[in-house]
């Protein structure tokens, strides 16, 4: 048991020190052996958990939804798809993790997989956008897992434009105005008038999740205690075999 | 003047090449020997033209708006901006320039500045909804310079996630959902009733903003000919200088 959670926390360190080089460098950029010298390890260990570079970066694109906290319950589920995107916009200014994760998904690089967080985010997306529909939040027309791609398609393609045009805009205030934008053309109107896009709402919906995550360790989603940056409470993942 | 000529026709030799093998590689992988290799030149008739990779890099990614046309004139200023997105997602499919330059604008690189075609799309977009605006198309909220933002980044996003779920995924059928959603919460229901966002679209208003383009080579953007793979009409891009 000791054993098993000493390798749980080896295994983070380097998946952490992998993130950290990838976005410092991308994908194509970053060496094995400057990821070893940040984590202090020989390439040994770093062997016995990760077979290559790409299973790497498979691990490191698969933390991204899983490592971003569901939100807090909300009086109207359409609010939780709005916080859903503000909490993994307020993790993005500070987490190393889901920063290189970002960037990952964003560049093409041959024989990487980069599915799985457009895939597990539209999974996520469709999830609550079918459960506003049912609950009559939103207009008749819409398919709940098509505007969950234009979201999670959107929502990455404002990452790489702010990025690029850094430091001109700010992602929060050009996410919220995205969220403002596709809430005004799928939800009823009474449920617009209660919804809240402000400014400054990630950072709180963001504290909720993680206080409710820290509170129910059962769930599939990060802990409060990673979100806080301390190791050893992470899941190793599961999904290496998928990559390729 | 046939001196000048032929430069003109070799610069573009060697831009379509760095494209060609920006498009396969990306910037990071892509060799100079690789794309004098595809072009058949020596270093000294590249390095004329152009100083290093970074400057080819920036040629590619400054020629994506410049050579997408401009729509052909419609009723509605807002069919002209749905038409603009349609225009260069059918170009996609088939130009390598635009390919690699799309490429580009989604890989941050060191040193590499990328904000170009975020900017030129910006403006464009930016100028087509401020006259919608003006003939009372769209509803009395919208800030059109925001719009534009949004549709600019979500249609780079939507771009890469197409990207990365090949071939589950059809670029034109995402980018015609990406633009209902827009639309609906951006126009006046009057207009909204008019718009044109059905398959197939693109290929119509490709032809015909090339037509337009080819009748008026006063134009600032891409002649017909030059999108039919001809070279000899482009313009020698003027803004090497904007680089780093």
């Amino acid at each position: 048991m000791v054993r098993q959670e000493r390798a749980i926390r080896t295994r983070r360190a380097i998946l952490e020190a992998a993130a950290a080089v990838f976005d410092e460098k991308g994908y194509e950029a970053a060496k094995l052996t400057d990821i070893l010298d940040r984590v202090g390890m020989t390439k040994g260990a770093l062997y016995f958990h990760f077979a290559n570079k790409e299973a790497l970066a498979a691990a490191v694109l698969e933390a991204q939804v899983r490592e971003t906290p569901v939100p807090a319950p909300q009086a109207y589920k359409v609010q939780e798809y709005v916080d859903t995107g503000l909490i993994y916009t307020h993790l993005l200014a500070t987490d190393p993790l889901l920063r290189a994760s970002a960037r990952l998904s964003l560049e093409r690089v041959h024989g990487l997989n980069r599915s799985y967080p457009y895939i597990d985010w539209v999974e996520r997306n469709t999830k609550l956008l079918s459960e506003a529909k049912g609950r009559g939040e939103l207009l008749l027309h819409i398919d709940p897992a098509e505007t969950a791609r234009i979201t999670v398609g959107a929502y990455g393609g404002m990452n790489a434009m702010v990025a690029a045009l850094t430091p001109r805009l700010n992602l929060e205030r050009e996410i919220l105005a995205l969220y403002r934008h596709l809430l005004s053309g799928i939800a009823v109107p009474a449920v617009l008038m209660e919804l809240d896009v402000r400014p400054g709402r990630g950072e709180r919906v963001l504290a909720d999740a993680v206080r409710l995550s820290s509170a129910d360790d059962g769930r599939g989603c990060r802990s409060g205690a990673t979100v806080r940056g301390e190791p050893g409470t992470a899941r190793s993942g599961g999904r290496q075999g998928r990559a390729g």
